[in-house]
């Protein structure tokens, strides 16, 4: 079993698989092969010690030369799900569960709401897995939204077992499917009962339309920290830990911009450092 | 007046500097030119995100050069004591004194132990400043204990004040002065009762050894916290803050390794660069 997983490979992440990497640890590193969206459309960074007065670009590019040197592997797999299991997290990603003895969180924020009514349908009609959950929509009428073409893999597979399939877009995109509506719209609105029979949205001419759907699948690039994992202690929109980034889980930990401000990278990678330290000392005494 | 004043040039000073110059601060920066001695004496550094396997003489250069491309600048006086009056601090550097709202505290760890009986004799007897008490102890017989070759010019400034200075190094030195004693030892104890009146260690055959003394001057790289700023909260041998970096003082904020293990460059950067933060929310709030 891994000793480390760590979720997320922005500044924090990477700082933390640098130090796991230098105190020998075994662990398992999630996120996106190109680092971090946000770092990337970054403009210029002039407050970063050590790299003087770069762009985001120059900063990721730094950074894949880094994890070449140092020999880290990113796997660029979508994680859906932690679940504690006796005294171990058990982490799901892609169509696969990894094992680890610790977590450490590096998921970024996101400031965009939350549809109303998301949060009480997660399990019950809201689902933030395509490979996941798909099965359990087939032949039927669901509604999906697409936050990033990057997902739009995901929407073909959903399209391919259900019935009707209600798209809703946030950017632009020629996609066509013989099954879907594309809907250039946000979702308004979640409805259910014991679980969701309908959303609802604004038509550009400010009309609100109503569609009966069996369920919706949410794909966003940042997960809301609590869904991912069940009972996680909150602060608001950011994930709550001590200085030693101890959040309320025996053995999970956060760093970045996922624990609050400011969302700067040299406050991201100081965070990822100290997590290493705390799972260095917590495998010390509980393993 | 200045918003800031950071004490500390390694990689929390700098981080602090680097942020508060990009949040259009005003603040005087004090350090060493050679930035930290720690830095520089460290063999290869393999997990500070973003600069790749490098020595620690590599990393001060990288530094030195990002300081002059932001055109920071560093005083390169070493600061003795700081005091809160009224809504703000007075900081006393070499012969000068600064005004600040606010104060950044990036002044390293010291691991080495205090002499016996050094704490209870500051201000009676006890000094860390030549050029601020030194003229206190014409004509009188003192001790020093210098700690590195660099503050030999205050050791010299001290003896020509003085009648007898009995001089312990902890370093290789060929300094030789008219009127001085070297001893290469520590001092082990000092003694006295409103005052200090003595001083003793043990010489290399083992026999303890006293002098009679009027003073004695301590010459550190470090001093500790809460003798730069009288009732500033410690934890151990650290100062204690919070996530935000506040100490128990208004206004006062501390980051890297006096704030606590790890000893990490990458951790000591994500702190500095919270500081700012908490230093603007401070002024937006106080002044």
């Amino acid at each position: 079993m891994n000793d480390l997983i760590i979720i997320g490979s922005g500044p924090a992440g990477l700082s933390a698989a640098l130090t796991a990497k230098r105190r020998n640890l075994s662990f398992v590193w999630f996120g996106n092969k190109n680092l971090s969206q946000k770092v990337l459309s970054a403009s210029r960074i002039t407050n970063y010690p050590g790299l003087i007065d770069i762009s985001g670009e120059e900063m990721v590019d730094v950074f894949k030369k880094q994890i070449e040197h140092e020999k880290l592997e990113i796997i660029d797999k979508k994680v859906n799900n932690i679940m504690r299991v006796s005294d171990k997290y058990m982490v799901s990603a892609g169509s696969d569960v990894y094992e680890g003895k610790t977590i450490i969180l590096a998921i970024g924020v996101d400031n965009k709401k939350s549809i109303e009514g998301e949060e009480g349908f997660v399990g019950k009609g809201v689902s933030y897995c395509a490979t996941c959950d798909g099965m359990f929509y087939r032949g039927k009428d669901i509604a999906v939204l697409c936050t990033n073409k990057e997902y739009e893999e995901e929407v073909e597979f959903l399209a391919g077992l259900v019935n009707k399939l209600y798209l809703f877009v946030t950017y632009d995109t020629d996609i066509k499917l013989e099954n879907a509506d594309v809907i250039k719209e946000k979702p308004a609105k979640i409805t259910g009962d014991t679980k969701v029979f309908g959303i609802s949205y604004n038509e550009s001419d400010g009309v609100e339309k109503s569609i009966d759907i069996d369920g919706i699948f949410i794909l966003r690039d940042v997960i809301k920290p609590n869904t991912l994992l069940k009972s996680l202690a909150m602060d608001g929109n950011h994930i709550a830990v001590n200085r030693k980034q101890e959040t309320n889980l025996p053995g999970v930990f956060a760093a970045g911009d996922c624990t609050g401000r400011p969302y700067q990278y040299t406050k991201a990678v100081g965070e990822g450092n100290v997590c290493i330290q705390s799972v260095v000392e917590y495998l010390a005494k509980n393993v």
